[in-house]
């Protein structure tokens, strides 16, 4: 498949720090750090879905668990929905949602192909993370979309930095079951 | 076995949050929504490790691979490596290297009791997560014990924040793995 879209670079991350004076360059350290924590576990999804190929990613991670293609699909649409709630615009696959989040695996026919959902996963990834690597650091900390205001005035850490490090950990915990559903070695 | 060690309050979240004034106080808000990640992860993976009694903590993940006792095992001595690397005090269990770290599942005879295991994922985790709520945000910030002055100059973004949130990572990509061992429903 072609390269996919979201490699990083890493003097996007330095140049953001350098070129604000002060205070700011500390909070962006925090944001940074907790932004390369996530792409980490992006990189390492891409290498593992790459290295499958369509045959490869109708394997079940364990026996009649989850397979790898849907466990693809779902993390698409999971990472897609953030972008309204962290505010950075539109959804843009929300048609992945009846067969890979609304449904367990199997539950519908295969409708969407392989293919199809490898692009959406690399355009929402792509689409997200340059959003995220653009938000000040000060936007990190207000609330996302699916907390009230009320909830919020009680309990401050359910920001946006809230959801990216449970979302990082949830995109681990697929990885983990993913890994299972590669050859050994 | 008996209640886990490490229930955190919120309110020690809070305090720390109100005791100090100005900036502070945000940059705070950056790192407990971080340890409150790695919060999830832990009472995650305890809560899994509660639900199965020895017998159930041999099974294998999927055909084949790492049982839970060793991932349990493997995570207990990862994390209690943390004290060190991250300035917090010395190691708990340096003896589960061999078995857990060092050598792959079944390499060796299994010389540690799964009880044992239980206690020192415990104790270490406790240890390691009241540590870290203590670490004022500053420190986070700093450079890690894995990392040389001329690389963390180099790179800041290798400071102990980064650690917690990798490892807050690995966690999850293991608790993804041992969530495949529980009966289904």
């Amino acid at each position: 498949m072609a390269p996919l879209g979201h490699k990083w670079r890493d003097s996007e991350l330095s140049n953001r720090r350098t070129r604000k004076q002060g205070n700011v360059t500390t909070e962006a350290l925090y944001t940074d750090t907790a932004l390369r924590a996530w792409k980490l576990v992006i990189t390492q999804l891409d290498q593992m879905f790459s290295s499958m190929n369509d045959e490869e990613l109708r394997r079940e991670v364990a026996p009649g668990r989850n397979r790898v293609f849907y466990l693809m699909g779902h993390l698409t649409a999971v990472h897609d929905r953030l972008l309204p709630m962290l505010g950075l615009g539109e959804r843009l696959h929300p048609e992945l949602d009846d067969d890979f989040l609304t449904n367990a695996d199997r539950v519908t026919a295969d409708r969407v192909a392989p293919e199809a959902v490898r692009l959406a996963w690399s355009e929402v990834n792509a689409r997200l993370t340059a959003a995220m690597a653009a938000l000040p650091p000060e936007e990190w900390l207000k609330k996302h979309g699916a907390v009230s205001d009320e909830d919020f005035a009680k309990d401050p850490l359910r920001n946006r930095l809230a959801v990216l490090q449970t979302r990082t950990t949830h995109a681990g915990f697929h990885a983990g079951q993913i890994r299972l559903a590669l050859t050994k070695g």
